[in-house]
């Protein structure tokens, strides 16, 4: 092999290299278009994007700060059945335009949001074929999104994509965030730091950090129809976007032209840039239900840590937890604390035996006999909270698409206004029955399951019904047009602290803001209060608790703090009423603070150390703030000029001075004192600890 | 997600918990057969396989000493356009067979090879459609093989597999060295050696050691017509067969029925016994080529290591290699020293420029104009030596589809008997226009790929010659069906250490005889004696030497060791001849040992740590010892007992007191004894070091 040299050779020379060998040659083919290049600059000029063809290839570039932090990448797309967009390429500009609107969101981080970009659009002809495509640019101060559209013409009715090129050229060695891709627990794996040169096949969102700061994430907007790319190492530095193949072959079938997914590049001068970005929102199309009011963003508890825990069982092999008596008990804690649902999980035929195996038996309709589905959401309506439904699919989605609109039907008819879908599958793959009455295993996010959720999503809308899916496809910025796809899973949550050996590190919540966050809400479902589960005895002899190596690896205050540094418009108080009775100091902020907001702003933050979010709450002045720190103890400086001109209250629910979420995770102490805006707040977090804070004006 | 949940639900209760649940049960499903099971013991006992069906399912297992080392484990088939092999099936025994039979290699390891072994062949058949395949498994005292059939019936004309469901349940965590897979490098990394759960998608031959010291090595033989298997991790401990995709869709493409490769599984009491196995080689074919008298096996010289340090260049653009003067100066030199080969690489149009991304433009058949290709084959004729054929294809296998008859015609005309050839590829990528004229982009282990090595294969013993690829599928044993292949590359090589940053570290050579070379004969070109080319000056100024980082980590006695650690019937002497001649002590070694053995033994060894083998000359009485080490500085005790009753003379050749491959390399010393089969020698290798030995009856 004699490929490396190359690689040996670049390492030794560097850009001097590049710039004494000549660029390469096919001497024996004249029939290249000499290059051409096109440029574009951000709004704020700080971002360059050059896109241009060399001896027929299209390449582009992207600087920032008059540094490239996208090297020479092709792009182009590959078929089965036609000729690829991958050489003998020409290209010509066919639009610019300066963009700059604000839009509003329904629910989110903030009420308005601000799209201001620049757009470039090109056409680009194969000179061979006379085939042709156009490519989308828009550069935002913040990063770049760009697409492939392939418009209807001769030859393109029916194209089935077998590669994308695109390439995303990183320059120097960085240091990288990412969970591994195309492997059986989809995105529930402990986040690795490594060099990212080490990385092979990963998932987006993906972070980097380089060697002088500056930060990037690779990530795409508005998934529809298409694969979901996930980023391939072809060397020490060149990455490409590798979709997930299809069961019936190749990556993706298009008919009569198509339109890729944006592809996104964050870049910012710090971890907290990537954070406060909108860019993925502002790329996807503007919301397409009309009004959605019946959805409120709230908060919620439910029968479901029981069964983590092994208090209960999801099924009858055990202690079932879904009975009409414990619900009623969960409704009356819900109504009296403030909660708007109540989940219930295993409430439905079909959990006996090896669940997680069984997707062909659940029914969708019909409840288990100890469960009065009618009655339950009677009394939950006579209570003025809803009932929140669950529909684990197990990976059957045949099964689970054959009954979806009598399954929707029931819970529109009984007031229900939200639905946990769910995904686990034996061996990770999604079981699904063709026309033919093939049986087909997909991928959790190829193209399939991505149609496949956009059909629930819409057809829940035609009940009035949100969905947050678990063991989802990621978030791609559709909540925009699509606002009843409400929160989703997608990454080590809370659950994995009740059984994963490992659990959670202390760190894990201070990388998810920077990676898996960028893809949008997450139902994380904080507020466990009993952080050693595992060591209470059993409730019966036959289902003995998790090892204990299984435990919440926080302190009690950072479980409160992650309601602010998670964002999702539904959150979960996930443990069980009496752990929450049993701490009333601690539960109070948990029942305040709310699940939408008016505006929200990372402050401060490294990947993987420590995070601090504030947030002003959409429907009063106050404002929120949360602060987290990894597996060291930490102080932090905390400059309120978000408060403005407040005279406020300040709720501080924080570590007590012997705060160690391995030693002392219950030492918690609550002040509080006056301040304004040019204050600065000083955070004392104890080892995997955190802090929560409440601002009131003081005048109210 | 809730699936971890049983992980870690079996970390917590093992096989108690196994054993307390009741099975899973389907139980609104009635349809599915009781479990059926057949069981096979190896001939020695040890070893024994059971083949059940639970539920319509098929599953495997396979224990050792009456302990599980593949636990339950499924096996089926998925189609695209029929029903898969996977559920609704039901089995019965078709056969039984004991087989004792000894055969004979025209070349390899040893002259005679043994095939004992326990046959079943079972018939499974789907009950809902009626279609019906056949599993072979045959049993050995040192693992197992086993392989689908589905014959030719009705439906099955044309089959697409979309999937090869086949499981490796390993028993407990274990130790692993891999490689990574579906990557660009393809087999060229330096081995990684992790606990098996850090694996995702990994290369075969996959070498574990479990906890208990029983090594495990799963691999796969008779690669034909078919894409390569790699292992990818469902989750902790389960893994299944990955079969590397087609450009046009699915994984692999039948028609009228078809046979899979054997999947292999090689059980060992340590390191050694994997090493000394002949299973694969007992799986493949008997020879179909008939008389290959042709081919010899022996060493060769050639132009090449001096591009690699970049004293020449592969094309004009620098100081031309393949020049008529160089080559005269190598076939010179060969018939001096007893080498059978020179191979010249560079000698024919097409390597100025990116030669790696130049594949369309090389030609097999014309020579540059410096080098007088007719003239040099007749001048090596009456020397005595044979030129060694070169086609470097840089992935593009059309153009050298096109030319294959008269490249093969040409070499055949002038003498050649051996050519290496190379599929370097830009990107990673194999380029292959099809009939339709679309560009397709296979893997490099891809059905098109294995079907393109088997073409080449075929035609080249149509014209006498034998094929040594780079950058090859990699090796399942089919050399025992087409001797003339040779030997082929597929891991690191001697070349990393010419400008690899990092070169191969010390351990490299101790990992490779448990992990690669399981795949077969290995062109490593070993004996290198300048061990830091990168620190002479340049021989031009605008040909710069690499990184000083690039260097060969060895001693120079560990050079000479690698010709008997390192199996390959045609072993390079890869170093300039002025180098050999500089270190006539060291070279007289390289002079002696030859490369077609009577017999081998792997005599000691821990994978990465270090390795002893010994192997008698085909053509002699003469047995040669090879054994080196990692890193560390080690002292081994070998008894020689594998001499009998040989009154021996040895000549060691051996790392002198100081040596280092850091800081002392070429401390080097030469010594003579007389030995007999019961003494014990003891050998003192320094870090990175090692020792070579001819025996020698003193009679003679």
């Amino acid at each position: 092999m004699k490929q490396n040299m190359i690689l040996a050779g670049l390492a030794l020379f560097g850009l001097v290299f590049l710039l004494l060998v000549p660029p390469p040659n096919n001497a024996n083919n004249d029939s290249f278009s000499p290059p051409v290049q096109l440029t574009l600059k951000s709004p704020d000029g700080r971002l360059q994007l050059a896109v241009f063809t060399d001896q027929g290839k299209l390449y582009y570039t992207l600087a920032h700060d008059g540094k490239q932090v996208i090297g020479r990448s092709r792009l182009g797309l590959r078929f089965r059945d036609q000729k690829g967009f991958d050489e003998n390429l020409t290209m010509r500009e066919l639009a610019r335009n300066s963009h700059d609107a604000r839009w509003e969101q329904v629910w989110g981080e903030r009420q308005f949001v601000r799209d201001r970009h620049e757009a470039l659009v090109i056409e680009v002809k194969r000179a061979d074929s006379g085939q042709h495509m156009r490519l989308q640019f828009r550069l935002f101060d913040e990063g770049l999104g760009f697409r492939y559209e392939v418009p209807k013409q001769a030859r393109f009715a029916s194209a089935l994509i077998t590669d994308e090129i695109t390439q995303f050229a990183l320059q120097g060695d960085a240091d990288a965030w990412w969970v591994p891709s195309r492997e059986w627990n989809r995105y529930e794996y402990i986040y690795h730091e490594t060099r990212a040169d080490a990385v092979s096949l990963v998932h987006t969102p993906f972070t980097i950090r380089q060697q002088d700061g500056v930060h990037l994430a690779i990530h795409e907007a508005a998934l529809v129809d298409y694969s979901a790319m996930s980023l391939k190492k072809l060397r020490d530095g060149l990455f490409k976007a590798d979709l997930s193949p299809r069961s019936e072959g190749g990556l993706v079938l298009t008919e009569n032209g198509f339109t890729t997914p944006w592809r996104t590049i964050l870049v910012g001068d710090d971890a907290a840039d990537l954070a406060n970005s909108d860019l993925m929102l502002n790329l996807n199309e503007p919301n397409k239900l009309g009004d959605v009011s019946w959805f409120k963003p709230g908060k919620y508890v439910g029968i479901w840590w029981g069964m983590h825990i092994r208090d209960r069982t999801w099924g009858r092999d055990g202690v079932h937890g879904a009975t009409t008596e414990e619900t009623r008990r969960f409704i009356e804690f819900a109504a009296e604390y403030g909660f708007d649902g109540i989940l219930v999980e295993g409430w439905n035929l079909g959990w006996d035996g090896n669940w997680y195996e069984n997707g062909d038996v659940f029914s969708f309709t019909e409840a288990y006999p100890d469960f009065d589905i009618e009655a339950l959401a009677d009394y939950a309506r006579q209570k003025g909270v809803r009932l929140i439904g669950h529909h684990e699919t197990s990976g059957n989605i045949s099964n689970y698409e054959n009954q979806l609109e009598d399954a929707f039907d029931l819970y529109e008819r009984l007031g229900y206004r939200a639905v946990k879908t769910g995904y686990v599958a034996d061996g990770g793959d999604i079981k699904r029955i063709d026309d033919n009455g093939i049986t087909r295993y997909e991928y959790h996010d190829g193209q399939a399951m991505v149609n496949h959720h956009h059909h629930v999503i819409k057809r829940a809308a035609e009940h009035r019904l949100a969905i947050n899916p678990h063991e989802p496809v990621k978030g791609t910025g559709l909540w925009r047009t699509y606002p009843n796809w409400v929160s989703r899973e997608g990454a080590r949550g809370q659950e994995y602290n009740a059984w994963g050996i490992p659990p959670n590190p202390p760190s894990h919540t201070t990388i998810l803001p920077f990676t898996r966050m960028l893809s949008g809400p997450m139902d994380f479902t904080p507020g466990i209060f009993d952080l050693r589960p595992s060591e209470r005895p059993p409730v019966r002899a036959d289902m003995p608790r998790h090892d204990k190596r299984s435990r919440i690896e926080t302190t009690l205050a950072k479980q409160l703090a992650l309601y602010v540094t998670i964002y999702s418009p539904i959150q979960m108080a996930a443990d069980l009423p009496e752990n929450y009775l049993a701490r009333p100091a601690a539960f109070k902020f948990i029942r305040q603070v709310p699940a939408d907001w008016q505006d929200s702003r990372t402050l401060q933050g490294e990947i993987g150390d420590y995070i601090v979010v504030a947030r002003r709450d959409r429907n009063s002045p106050d404002w929120y703030l949360g602060a987290i720190t990894d597996e060291n103890p930490r102080q932090l400086k905390v400059p309120l000029d978000f408060l403005g001109d407040c005279d406020c209250r300040a709720e501080i629910y924080a570590d007590g001075p012997a705060a160690d979420y391995d030693t002392n995770p219950y030492d918690f102490v609550t002040r509080t004192q006056a301040v304004t805006g040019t204050d600065i707040l000083t955070l004392n977090l104890g080892a995997g600890g955190g802090a929560a804070i409440r601002f009131t004006p003081r005048n109210q």
